[in-house]
């Protein structure tokens, strides 16, 4: 009987209930009140409470629960959960924790919580300093209340005070050590047995910690001001009703051995109760548990008044649950935490009485920095947005070295050095067969080494990495062949070109005219860089059947008759003077014809090479002659062994086995570790296999040309003027290459704080350009597929905190050091070529073919192309999917695809040289989609906003929705689709504020 | 206002709520009450209700939403969303289905449902034919009740008659021709167009299926008995207070186009309300789709006699909703459907009366047929088993044959015939090397194809595949080798050998001494099939590096010194005949020394093979003599590229891409595909790899013996007693190596239905013994990894019925078909030759490696091993982890590791001979674990109950554990791990029949 409140027991009339709001707040039209989500007294007791705006948040709770364990007279308290955000539980007979879940309560339990807050003790703010006299504190109180008979005192609070023993996680050596010892016990009850020696004093609880509390490791999942708030849920046979006790410290208290970890307790809730019914007592439990680390919970327990204030809250939470039905989901099924929680701020802020201008505060200053007020100029300045950019830049140089100095910067400059020096090499190689060796291997490096590194010492966008391309490798192509066709000097021609270029990059530089970068959507960025990765696939494999082709294999061969299989150098027949040797002699030099010809009949040709005996006009005669063995298969399986070891090794971040740094060392370095492991495995084979060859002298490719070009002499006076146009191609060229690369390296969602340099990186490359042309060095720009790998493999992330939280991607490590240090190795690469000698091709053929398929992923163009191949109902949740019929994301991705398949064409043929041209073309389809596609479908397919944020937005949307009553959201879409310049000096940029224009302070 | 129900807004008065029980049970000690849980009101009506035995079971309900939309002055119904069992729900801007969910709700919701049907019209019962009837009916009731003013029945009728606009898939040709027409309106705002064309008329609604109606083909996902409930919820601007009508129709009707699909409709719910709120209305007609379809609501809705059993029912299942923080979950987020749910009739029992029973008899009745008691017999009874045997499996013999028609039979052919061929060529060649071609490839297809036919025909259980095994092999090869060693003849000894084995198997039989296998726990069984596995693995990768040797890499090959390498045959120097000569004309038949001089001398050298050069005493001479280009490459190649190909191939299954069943055809002939794409690779090639060779013609392999061994006659007559002694030997290897795999064949989660035949088969493998020692052909006996193999090609899965619930697990096609095909094309092979030659043995042993790989997966000990390498917080959730401390649980498994590292080495000696004695003594090493490991941990980590059943017992434990107020799990726990091998008539095997318990009718 509960003296005192004799019509308590049942619940519903005692407090107000969330739904039941009728009773407090007469209403005059029946059901529809009851529909309405008019503030309940709950909200507004809270609202009234938290409203207050706090100088300090409260500290994180961490809740522990103990359950009372019996063993025969002995009782003891076992830590059976505890929880920082997510529930981890402690597995009886396992011994162990279970991984953190979700706790799944049941509604029961809640009410009956509710109703213990109800009718127990509840003290705030009590004084105590330790756990013996807040126990006697509690016990006074319900003894004065009549909830408790006052001889149960003495045993209570012996019960109370039992010792606590927790879950620690023992090294495993240890574990093993006591198998030995528990051999001899295995009826499974030996437990017990070390216990019985517990003292049967009234206070089994220590005042300091123990060792093994300051040992314990968890405390490093606890954030440092936390505080801890304790659950005792336990069944005793001498009561006859339950003991409910709430208490709130005045003052957070270390209480001894209560806790597993030294975090001093602030909450203390007490549930002992009859005997036989410990799974309602341990569920209650769970549920304050859950309670407690509720964010608004936790600071409804912090700053409540009252019994009253406790209820309201519960009310509250209970209004906010999320409501599985029975029948399709299993309660015992533990749920993973979800990747994204709703944010405390959003439901707290319902509380709160600033709500607007909080809102919109947070939605503007993503970036640093506050103010970005003043006067804006509309008109473009002259070189004002280069002024800006170096403006917005200059303070950040500083950190962009110290922030360099990190661990991952290592593996990220591995992977980046392979990829530039494997392009370096193949555009080197390449260049050299289009300008008979003008530009060789050689000069590919020193270009590459010199204008990367400046690039990334000065440049606006530090994180782009700069390359020789395919398209400027064609059009030096195409210049080499119209040289030599119509008698120009190559080279001096070449430098013209190159000035002018240089000198319109600067103009365009000067005119702010990057600004035509905000036509650049999602569809020509996706296509470009799609397009690019596809190159990349296209000529590793090309390379790759290259290798079949380059090292023929004899299929007809037969291991038996290996006899038959020779290949003879057979000179040629002395015998038939007349007619075999005249075109001999002709083709040799006329001044040493006897000479020669003695020596060639002294030769042995038997012992001569393959080169050597069609150098002495011999012929190869034999079934062999044609081909290679064992090189074509053994390039194949060092390339796709590459890549596919690549891949396996990258996923194996998401694998369970190894702790999750090892896991991620090995996810970091995977490109390394398969080059190393193929590398290995080429020397085991000992073939020949096709080496990486890196020039070991400095001196131009060519003996004929120097480190410099002089820009007068050799061609006549109007080819300087006429170089003007060929120069504008390469101008378009390098500005279109150049800009998409930057908007895709600046995109959202990569997080960058120190903001976009598009004036300045292209005022670097028109520099650049210039020397290059001066040296006769290749022209640089920015290379898509490795900038983003550099993005990628700089990518930060939270270390995840509480177990069960996710770690959220915090943004790139933008920073300058990883850049110059590639392009430094680069350049000193010439002197490691002992080492890099050992390389196989087909090992970078592999890494190359990882680039590009890695590069596709996370395009949405690629995602979309995938939908193709998947039935509706299997197609992964894409928010676009929600919102934008399935045939007109078709329909986009078909366009998208037949303007690839129109510049793939244009890439392969001559017409590669007006492909810059041509990706202004695709600007101009894009707009001519604003035809085709409404506005709402478009925003939802083609804008720049990521899809997690997006996803998020859409939610807020539904929220606001929600409270409006409003149904159809046809009408609501994202922001239009236009990429921002930031033009102005601060990363905050206002929304209103147009591409250039720009902001004065 | 609401004139006839003045108290009614606040709900809880009005209605028991499942915790507020208190009010109408007066308690006695208060808050003690509170958390027992006693049956409340609500449970007690629903007792009542559901508690009637019924004999039919109530009809699956379809639910279907639909929201009215407004479109200027045109309304029209469009469907929301809908449930089977899951809810699946038309995305708004999409214009499609989103993929099934569990239905989240809000508590909110479901408070103000209940209020809406505490207040609104409940007509249950309505004799209604048609919807304008019914809706008159319901507008009629309101009125009466004064809950409708009369002037708004016509508006409410007109707007309740609006036409039904239903989300239906339309096929991509069709929508893609839509983007035509649509092209020229890109604002949006299109779609209303074709609507305004829409009758004004009263009803919209034809009272016959539309063609859309009948098209859809979502009907096939109902099941046939189906009927629909329909939730209409909508707001309107004319009404003050909201209009709710619960509807359950007399006899379910054909409503026109109301429902999406030609169902009857048995339900109907209809919420209007004023603007403004048409969130909560969704939320509130959510709510009801969900409790439609939820199992125990539906029953109450079918039962209901008045509105407070419904609302009974919504309390109810309130009482058991799974409640989720607001803070640890995002209600955005939708939650997949779980591989498992809550069944029904463990819901239901609670208030079934006879639940007890029921109970029982389903935990008991597994299989097939009733009956079963009788008296006992507790002795083995001569033959008792095999007649036992023979008596259960004969009923099945029929449905062995017919059951064996369908699809996925050919894929488990065709997979089970290439490992068999494998096999049967890899053992042939083996036994041919080891036996000097007594027995050869050609001995071992004929044996293959006899005893697997022979066995699959008539033994108990038809889905085990006999085929040679390694230490059968090792066997021969020592027979062999003594019988050489010690001039006995070998044919007649292992005739005698394998009589007298075959004796002993019967009197095993005869005897009833398969009981021996109850002893076969999870420890021994896994054991042994990782070892077998193992050898797999080993086999397949040994044979790979056998080809690096065997077709030796060139490794310090240099093409460009391709002139240097070569072999050529040199004739034996004729001059120096002394010492050359002498040993040459001694190696070559006497007869004809004067004829093969003048050959030798007539010989063109360098037209020789190798063979020949060597065979005429030729010598090579030349760099490339040892070795052989590409074919170890190729073959490596083409094995690992089998291997991995099958993987992914069995992988993709699980991926998005392609409709179901095509994805599922692949996965079933992946290793059909795989072995056809790199034949047709090698094809390509055209190289010389190894390939299969199958006998042509048939006789056996050597021409000194026939098809038939006569027992007497070469052997002194004590060998024909002693080879008693060896026949032990091959008795027990027999004996362990058949039963084990016939233990793992049979395991409990194959759920087959057929049951064992343990008798009948080892009776079998007797008689084909003899058979085969008569003939000279290999012994047989069951072989692990092919057997399942066998199984896991031939499982069956429920075809996927509600969108989102998983597939179930059947059971196996258990059937005599695939292996009698299997064994007679086997045998048929041998005029199969032209077409098998193309398959190189790389690819077959590639399959070799994936048959080893796959049958390590869902081996508990292979789990138990990986775990090892994962941290504690990263391991699986599986139920042996949650009962068993981790030390204990890697103390078993490192006692398993031992042994198998034994019997590893063991079977590399040549103490393989002792090989199955040393099973044996796996049994006695897994007796002594007893005295190590408690029977607690030992139940959970080695009996043999599967992963799911035992977590369902585990919750079903935890179940009743609350229901007790039981805190205390240790003492819990399954039963213990023997095997009970099925000796009595009937498969349902009574819990306590001991296992040589004979039943006797």
């Amino acid at each position: 009987m509960i003296p005192n409140h004799p019509t308590a027991p049942s619940f519903p009339p005692s407090g107000p209930f969330p739904v039941g709001t009728e009773r407090d707040h007469p209403v005059s039209h029946g059901i529809k009140a009851l529909l309405s989500p008019a503030v309940s007294p709950a909200a507004e007791r809270l609202r009234y409470i938290l409203g207050e705006d706090d100088e300090l948040p409260n500290p994180t709770l961490f809740t522990e629960m103990d359950t009372l364990q019996h063993d025969g007279d002995e009782m003891e308290w076992k830590e059976s959960a505890r929880w920082i955000k997510f529930e981890e539980k402690v597995e009886e007979g396992g011994e162990r924790w279970s991984k953190p879940h979700v706790s799944t309560l049941s509604l029961h339990s809640l009410f009956e919580l509710r109703t213990c807050l109800q009718t127990g003790t509840v003290l705030l703010d009590l004084d105590g300093y330790s756990l013996p006299q807040i126990i006697e504190d509690v016990i006074e109180k319900q003894i004065e209340d009549g909830l408790l008979k006052p001889e149960l005192r003495e045993k209570l609070s012996y019960v109370l005070l039992r010792k606590h023993r927790h879950q620690t996680k023992k090294p495993i050596h240890r574990s093993l050590a006591d198998i030995g010892k528990s051999v001899s016990s295995n009826t499974g009850e030996s437990s017990g047995s070390s216990r019985r020696l517990v003292s049967r004093s009234m206070n089994d609880i220590s005042d300091t910690p123990s060792t093994d509390q300051l040992k314990n490791k968890f405390i490093k999942k606890i954030p440092k001001d936390a505080e801890a708030s304790n659950v005792l849920v336990g069944e005793v046979e001498f009561l006859e009703k339950p003991f409910v006790a709430f208490v709130r410290l005045l003052q957070a208290t270390m209480l001894g051995g209560v806790t597993e970890v030294p975090v001093p307790t602030r909450f203390l809730f007490i549930l002992l109760g009859p005997a036989g019914k410990a799974k309602s007592y341990n569920e209650i439990g769970r549920a304050i548990a859950t309670l407690m680390v509720d964010d608004l919970f936790s600071d409804v327990a912090y700053k409540a008044r009252d019994r009253e204030d406790l209820i309201a809250g519960i009310d509250e939470f209970l209004d906010e649950v999320i409501v599985l039905p029975p029948g399709e989901w299993d309660p015992n099924i533990r749920i993973e935490p979800p990747k994204k929680v709703p944010s405390a701020e959003k439901r707290k802020s319902v509380f709160s009485l600033n709500e607007v201008g909080q809102m919109n505060g947070a939605a503007g200053g993503a970036g640093a920095g506050g103010g970005g007020g003043g006067p804006r100029w509309c008109l473009p300045r002259f070189c004002g947005g280069l002024y800006l950019d170096i403006k917005r830049k200059l303070p950040w140089f500083p950190s962009d070295f110290y922030e360099g100095f990190h661990i991952q910067s290592i593996s990220a400059i591995l992977f980046i050095y392979l990829g530039c020096i494997t392009n370096a090499i193949t555009f080197g190689g390449l260049l050299g067969d289009a300008t008979d060796n003008y530009q060789g291997v050689m000069e590919s490096f020193l270009g590459t080494a010199m204008a990367g590194s400046m690039f990334c010492l000065f440049a606006g966008q530090p994180l782009i990495i700069l390359s020789s391309t395919g398209p400027i490798l064609i059009f030096e192509k195409l210049l080499f062949d119209f040289s030599k066709g119509n008698g120009i000097d190559y080279m001096e021609f070449r430098l013209w070109i190159g000035l002018h270029s240089a000198l319109q990059c600067l103009i365009l530089v000067a005119t702010d005219a990057s600004f035509i970068i905000k036509y650049i959507t999602r569809f020509t960025e996706e296509g470009f860089s799609t397009l690019i990765s596809f190159i990349f696939i296209y000529d590793a494999i090309k390379k790759m059947i290259g290798a079949f082709k380059y090292y023929p294999i004899n299929s007809d061969f037969k291991p038996d008759y290996v006899t038959m299989y020779k290949c003879e150098c057979i000179a040629p027949d002395p015998g038939e003077p007349s007619t075999q040797r005249i075109p001999d002699t002709s083709a040799i030099p006329r001044r040493a014809p006897t000479r020669c010809e003695s020596q060639r009949l002294a030769l042995d040709w038997t012992q001569l090479s393959k080169k050597e005996c069609l150098k002495y006009g011999g012929s190869l005669v034999g079934k062999s002659c044609k081909f290679v063995p064992d090189l074509a298969l053994m390039s194949f399986i060092l390339f796709f062994g590459t890549y596919s070891m690549t891949l396996t090794l990258k996923k194996f971040k998401f694998s369970r086995y190894f702790p999750t740094k090892l896991r991620k060392l090995i996810s970091d370095f995977s490109i390394f570790m398969s080059i190393l492991m193929f590398v290995g495995l080429d020397v085991l084979f000992g073939l020949n296999t096709p080496k990486l060859q890196v020039p070991t002298d400095f001196k131009p490719t060519r003996v004929d040309r120097g480190w410099f070009v002089f820009p007068f002499g050799k061609n006549p006076w109007w080819v300087y003027l006429a170089s003007a146009l060929p120069a504008l191609l390469v101008t378009i060229l390098i500005f279109m290459d150049q800009q998409i690369t930057a908007v895709i390296v600046n995109r959202k969602e990569h997080k960058l704080r120190k903001a976009a340099g598009y004036h300045l990186d292209l005022f670097w490359v028109g520099i650049l350009m210039a020397v290059c042309s001066f040296m006769g060095l290749p022209w640089y720009v920015a290379a898509t597929v490795i900038s983003i790998a550099h993005i990628d493999s700089l990518k930060m992330e939270t270390e995840t905190s509480a177990p069960g939280e996710q770690p959220q991607f915090l943004g790139v490590r933008e920073q300058r050091v990883t850049g110059i240090i590639v392009f430094v190795l680069t350049g000193i690469s010439v002197f490691l070529a002992p080492i890099l000698k050992y390389i196989p091709m087909p090992v970078l053929y592999g890494v190359f073919l990882y680039m590009g398929v890695a590069s596709l992923n996370g395009i949405q163009f690629w995602d979309r192309c995938k939908l193709f191949l998947m039935p509706a109902k299997h197609q992964p949740d894409y928010v676009f999917l929600r919102h934008v019929p399935l045939r007109r994301i078709h329909l986009f991705t078909l366009v998208q695809i037949v303007c690839l398949a129109v510049l793939w064409i244009l890439k392969s043929t001559v017409a590669a040289i007006i492909f810059p041209v041509m990706i202004l073309a695709l600007i101009l389809v894009r707009r001519l989609l604003d035809f085709v596609f409404s506005q709402h479908d478009l925003a939802w397919i083609d804008n720049i906003i990521p899809e997690k944020e997006k996803k998020k937005e859409d939610d807020k949307k539904k929220k606001k929705k929600g409270n409006k009553g409003d149904s159809s959201s046809d009408e609501e879409f994202p922001p239009p689709s236009v990429i921002k310049i930031p033009m102005e000096p601060l990363p905050a940029q206002p929304r209103n504020g147009g591409p250039h224009c720009l902001s004065r302070k």
